[in-house]
C-alpha cells in the first residue's frame, strides 16, 4: 500500500464498530508494520442512531488523524448510510448490508453489498459477530490490510471462549464479500 | 466545563485503555450532552510496550482530534510516563501508580499516585478492572465528566456479568483518588 488509505465502519450504536476499527488498526500497525490511527467522534447527537468508527491506514507518519475524503465505507444501517456516504470519494469502495440498505447513494462508487447482519446471525450463530463478518469483507475489498494480520489482530482482541466463533465470522465474511465483488 | 480539555490514558497495551477512553467519551457526549473525541494512534512500535489512548472533550465542535497540549495524564507504567509525558502542560494533572511508577518526571505538574494496579488486583478481587479504577479516579481528578455520566457509561460498555465488578471498581478509584488528590 501506498499512502494514506482512509476507512470508516458506519451502523447503529452498539454494533461493534469501534472494536472493528481497533482490529484493522491493529493489524496494520502490529502485525503488517504500517502505520494507523483510530478514532470515532461524538456529537451531542451520540444517544443512539448512526455511529461510526474511523481507521487511518499509511505507510508513513499521519498528521491529520481524521477521514478527509474516505476511500472506503461499511454501512450496516440505512441511516448510517445516510449519513456517512457524503464525503465516500469518486471511485471509492462502498459495502453494504443488502437487507437494510435499501436506498443507496448517488455516486460513482464500487458497490458491494451482502446480507452481513443475516449472515452473523443465520451462519455463524451470534448476531454479536456482525462486526467480525463486515471486518472481513472489508479487508477483503480493501486490501489496506493483510488477511493474516488481521486474523491475527482478530484472535488477539476478542474473548478466548470465542476465538472460533470470531475466526469462522472473519472468513465467512472475507470469503461472501470476494464473490459479491463489485 | 468551558472550552477544550485533554485526557491521555497511557500503560501497557492490553490494559484496557482504548475501553477507559471510550467510556470517557460517551460519559461526555452521551450522558453529559457535550461533544468528544477519542483516539488512538499506532506507530511501527506498537507491538508491546507503552501505549495510549487520548480523549478530547470540548463545549464546541472538535477540530483538531489529537493531543496538542495535554491537561491530564494517566500513566500506569514507568515506560508509559517516561513515553507520554513531554507533553503534559503547566500545573496538568498527572496520575501515576504509586507501585510502579517510581520516577516522577520533571515539571510543574499535580501529581496525585496510588497503588491502582494493586487496588485493583487486591480491593476489587480482578487485574482485569485496573482500566476501571483508573477511569474512576480520573473522572475524580479531572472533572472532565460528571461522575452519574461517567458511571452511566461504565455500566453500558461492560459485560453484564460483571456489572457490579465495574461498578465498585469505578467508585473506589475515585474515592481513592479524591482521598489521595495533590
Amino acid at each position: 500500500m501506498a499512502g494514506r488509505y482512509e476507512i470508516r465502519f458506519s451502523g447503529a450504536g452498539g454494533q461493534g464498530l469501534i472494536l472493528a476499527g481497533v482490529i484493522m488498526a491493529e493489524a496494520a500497525s502490529i502485525y503488517d508494520g504500517i502505520q494507523a490511527v483510530q478514532s470515532q467522534s461524538y456529537g451531542p447527537e451520540a444517544r443512539g442512531g448512526a455511529s461510526k468508527s474511523e481507521v487511518i491506514i499509511s505507510d508513513g507518519p499521519i498528521d491529520y488523524p481524521k477521514v478527509t475524503k474516505c476511500d472506503a465505507l461499511l454501512a450496516l444501517t440505512q441511516e448510517a448510510c445516510d449519513k456517512y456516504s457524503h464525503d465516500l470519494k469518486e471511485g471509492g469502495l462502498l459495502l453494504i448490508d443488502s437487507d437494510l440498505v435499501l436506498r443507496e447513494p448517488a455516486g460513482n462508487f464500487k458497490v458491494t453489498k451482502f446480507n452481513i447482519t443475516n449472515t452473523a446471525k443465520n451462519e455463524i450463530g451470534r448476531e454479536i459477530v456482525t462486526n467480525i463478518v463486515a471486518l472481513g469483507a472489508m479487508v477483503a475489498l480493501t486490501g489496506a490490510v493483510t488477511k493474516e494480520a488481521a486474523e491475527k489482530a482478530v484472535l488477539a482482541r476478542v474473548p478466548e471462549a470465542f476465538l472460533e466463533l470470531n475466526k469462522k465470522a472473519f472468513h465467512v465474511g472475507f470469503d461472501k464479500a470476494m464473490a459479491a465483488k463489485a
